[in-house]
């Protein structure tokens, strides 16, 4: 019988940044019991999932030996790591842990899809640890870009595990756990460290949240019309510096947006704010001087429906951005994300507002640890392996080695790669199938099921709808009907392309001999392949083609 | 009787990056006589306009005034400047003047549209000056990142303008005419300096082309296995440098990629360059150890089918990239490709391959003027009035705002906006219609006629056809076909939903009243509804619907 086995396999998040979810096993090869960690989404874009609303990991692997799972753990709040929980906990009916902070918006997340959220249970930080399996987890605080973030301790018959979460080494986080030297270095021994490595191309040591607050309280304080501020909601320590900053110039502080009411509102309510600073409503602000207003909004990434680009195109809840205003990205631009960004800036250049941005002055800093501080902290943990996870593959490739370079064994294990931890060194033991999923509407569709495909060809073809009439004596009715969408209505010919391939049908049918008329698939190919050939030579485009044949006879 | 005026126009490049097109009039206000600079494309993308192969401006107010529009004249080569001719010439027949190197490559864009060709006259560099109508026109050697690029020297009877073209100020440029700082200072007096903004934004000067070079000889020869090197196939100077490189640490150059092979052609076939390295084809490459190669490849942008995208994926024209190889970006991701970029750098390494981008090494000098050479040249110029060009609003905005820091009279003209330079002031005297031209497949269409907005539609919220047959009675048949693109195939109710929309819609038809069924509008208008909410019921969408009717009565 196979000696017991240590395992860690990324079913997302590895090889990409966004979607976090991994596994950890042990036990017997193909026996093992597993522990879940993050269940996150990653976000659609026009270019390769239009229409999609959310972007899950496939979770076939994992749901398929459900019995043998036992917890989720979720690290911190952000989307990418909790976003997916309402939508595959229906798969995953396993007991949840998390922090305070995080374990409320868990809560949210699975009100969201009519549960209660009594599946969510609050952990303290360390020392307390969760049974679960043949694992122990503890919450050790990390410092992150959003409240409560906690690196994972798990303790296993093979060894110690530490997974970092999201992190950076941060010592004066502005709100909560400052990153602890002391703790982080005192492990004891480490078999494996699984490590973010989002900014492992990023070559200066991390500059710390505190750094931020006096350069944005010096352009709050030098601006003269109203201010408007964007952060990520959810970065609860940099929207209270930003309210801090207006309060302190004399402004009254809005908050414009859902999510950013919903996370301040969680901050409150779980007890991590006591003295942020007292906001009016939109409502509110609309009887106040504009230079005394200091509105804090959503949307810093160009989101067209939240409230920063809504500000950019006119009025947003009755407030509206004037020439002299001052607008303030306190966050930096995610790669994917510079035309919808740009969009809001000349937007508001354009209302004359003035725009400042992270390249302007020093008024963000980043949440994850930079190359300096990833090897800070391999120097601190100092473990036996290092496996690289929460990054596109040419980073985990960097911080591995990165790890290497420092005398850490290491391994690169994108999305499916099992890693075997139990040996001398990290060993790659199988491939497992793994993929997304996506949110579409109410229904969740396989990324390779087609269903997207077929849009982006709608969309890079446009498309030709055909009717054919068979009559009860099987001849077809030369008169047929085509629809375009999205192709130009005039071709070379001059004359309605309709008009056209209504006429090249109809001619094609007329001639037609009784075998093809009598086969659908035949008679569907010859038509769209005249379709086809038809747009190309008037409009040098091959549609893509529905051919809707009726039989009267049938 | 009005007074003679001298005006400019932009119909494109003023308010976005790309699609350059000038207009320059001079006469009493409706009746001046034009001539028009540059006549550029700019990109689609599937954000805003997929399927669509080529944007140029909308030239339909200058088209109407072709009888007085003296003729063209092109800066330099780049795409934004010279990609449109051959497609609009049609409309704009009038003379077409350019340098030699750009002349040459604006005849092989009409000779792709089946002219010879001779529309297009070489200009030899000022002092040559040409006169088209009240306007005498000089080309003034400036430096960019394609050879001979021009600033226009533009007299009118109301004074010189000067138009700066896309430049840098590049004193020692590695190929062709460095920065002539006397030349440029000594212009006499200029009413008005018409000038790129591109860079406006960039705090530091900018560094000049020969700087790169030692760089990248220290990268080329410090790799191990096959380089292949990217850049911008127009930028001969950067290419010649890179193969240069290449073979001085003993590699054979290989040039890969249409443009690659067409760009240097058009060097040497102009005389431009003598002394380029000696090449090889891909056939003979693949005898050569990979040690011994140096690719120099097309594609720096990400695009999907450029050698650069196919190497990344496997390979190209019978050369592979392997473990142990370095690709080098010798270039500047343009905002927006960030995501097509990072796909093959993230492909490069999962082979194992190393890739050096301008991040990395100093490896790429930009093209265009930073905010303190912007500041120089205004200096040098000394204009009475500056009007920003080329750039996104919010970069003409910061440069007329520079430029009144500085103490000359600016305007911000964004596309459309007739400027006066008659007077003292430059004066906005009238907006004009202006807009996008999609080239799609063959033929153009216009951005406003709805084709791409449909496209759109159907990628984001897919497509249901129904089938409805009215028989000789007119009668409905109940039994109608529904076919589904871009749509899941199970809903809510766990049945397909091809069948619950046949179902519903064959339900609504047995009921529908007479007079619904015998009207076309509101027939289709009563199945789209009940198709609409029925998918929304079972798949939480909205789809497109086409609903075909045919009558077998009529």
């Amino acid at each position: 019988m196979a000696a017991e086995r240590l395992i860690y396999l990324p079913l997302g998040g590895a090889g990409e940044v966004g979607m976090n979810m991994y596994v950890y096993g042990y036990g017997r090869p193909g026996n093992e019991r597993y522990i879940l960690v993050d269940v996150g989404v990653t976000f659609p874009d026009m270019d390769g999932t239009p229409g999609v609303d959310l972007i899950f990991p496939d979770i076939d692997w994992i749901a398929e030996r459900v019995d043998r799972l036992d917890a989720i753990f979720i690290t911190h709040a952000h989307e990418d790591h909790v976003g997916a929980l309402g939508h595959l906990y229906p798969r995953l009916t396993v007991p949840i842990y998390a922090r305070k902070f995080t374990a409320h918006i868990a809560r949210l997340k699975m009100e969201e899809h009519g549960y209660d959220g009594t599946e969510v249970t609050t952990v303290g930080p360390m020392p307390e640890m969760i049974e679960a399996g043949p694992f122990k987890v503890g919450f050790m605080p990390i410092s992150h870009s959003i409240p409560e973030s906690s690196g994972l301790i798990i303790d296993t018959p093979a060894g110690r595990v530490v997974h970092s979460g999201d992190f950076k080494i941060d010592e004066t986080p502005g709100l909560g756990e400052p990153f602890d030297v002391d703790a982080w270095g005192n492990l004891g021994p480490v078999k494996a460290l699984i490590c973010d490595s989002t900014n492992v191309f990023t070559r200066h040591p991390g500059k710390s949240e505190a750094t931020v607050g006096p350069e944005i309280e010096r352009v709050v304080r030098e601006a003269r019309g109203m201010v408007v501020a964007t952060t990520f909601a959810s970065n609860i320590a940099r929207v209270k510096t930003l309210a801090e900053a207006g309060a302190a110039a004399g402004r009254s502080v809005v908050l414009m947006g859902r999510a950013m009411k919903k996370m301040i509102g969680a901050a409150v309510e779980t007890g991590l704010i006591k003295d942020f600073p007292p906001t009016i409503t939109p409502e509110e602000a609309r009887d106040v001087p504009r230079e005394y207003l200091m509105l804090l909004a959503t949307g810093s990434q160009g989101e067209r429906r939240a409230a920063s680009a809504q500000l950019s195109r006119g009025k947003f809840q009755g407030l509206e951005m004037k020439a002299g205003d001052t607008f303030i990205f306190s966050s930096k631009t995610i790669p994917g994300n510079e035309v919808s960004v740009g969009r809001i800036t000349n937007a508001l250049s354009e209302l004359d507002v003035d725009v400042i941005d992270d390249k302007m002055a020093d008024i963000h800093v980043s949440g994850h640890a930079n190359r300096p501080d990833l090897e800070r902290m391999h120097q601190l943990v100092q473990p036996q392996f290092l496996v690289p996870m929460h990054g596109e593959h040419r980073m985990l490739r960097e911080h591995a080695k990165l790890g290497e370079a420092g005398g850490v064994a290491s391994v690169i294990a994108p999305n499916g790669t099992m890693v075997s931890l139990s040996g001398n060194r990290p060993e790659v033991v199988e491939f497992v199938e793994t993929g997304r999923l996506y949110l579409d509407g109410s229904v969740q569709v396989g990324a390779l099921d087609g269903v997207v495909r077929d849009r982006i060809r709608m969309a890079l073809n446009g498309q030709v709808v055909i009717g054919v009439l068979i009559d009860e004596e099987d001849e077809p009715l030369t008169d047929t009907w085509a629809e375009l969408r999205g192709l130009a209505e005039l071709g070379q010919s001059r004359a309605p392309l309709q008009d056209v391939l209504e006429e090249e049908v109809g001619q094609f049918l007329g001639r037609a001999d009784s075998k093809t008329v009598a086969d659908d698939d035949r008679l569907e190919e010859q038509v769209k392949r005249i379709v086809r050939n038809t747009c190309l030579s008037e409009i040098g485009k091959k549609p893509e083609v529905f051919v809707l044949i009726s039989r009267l006879a049938a």
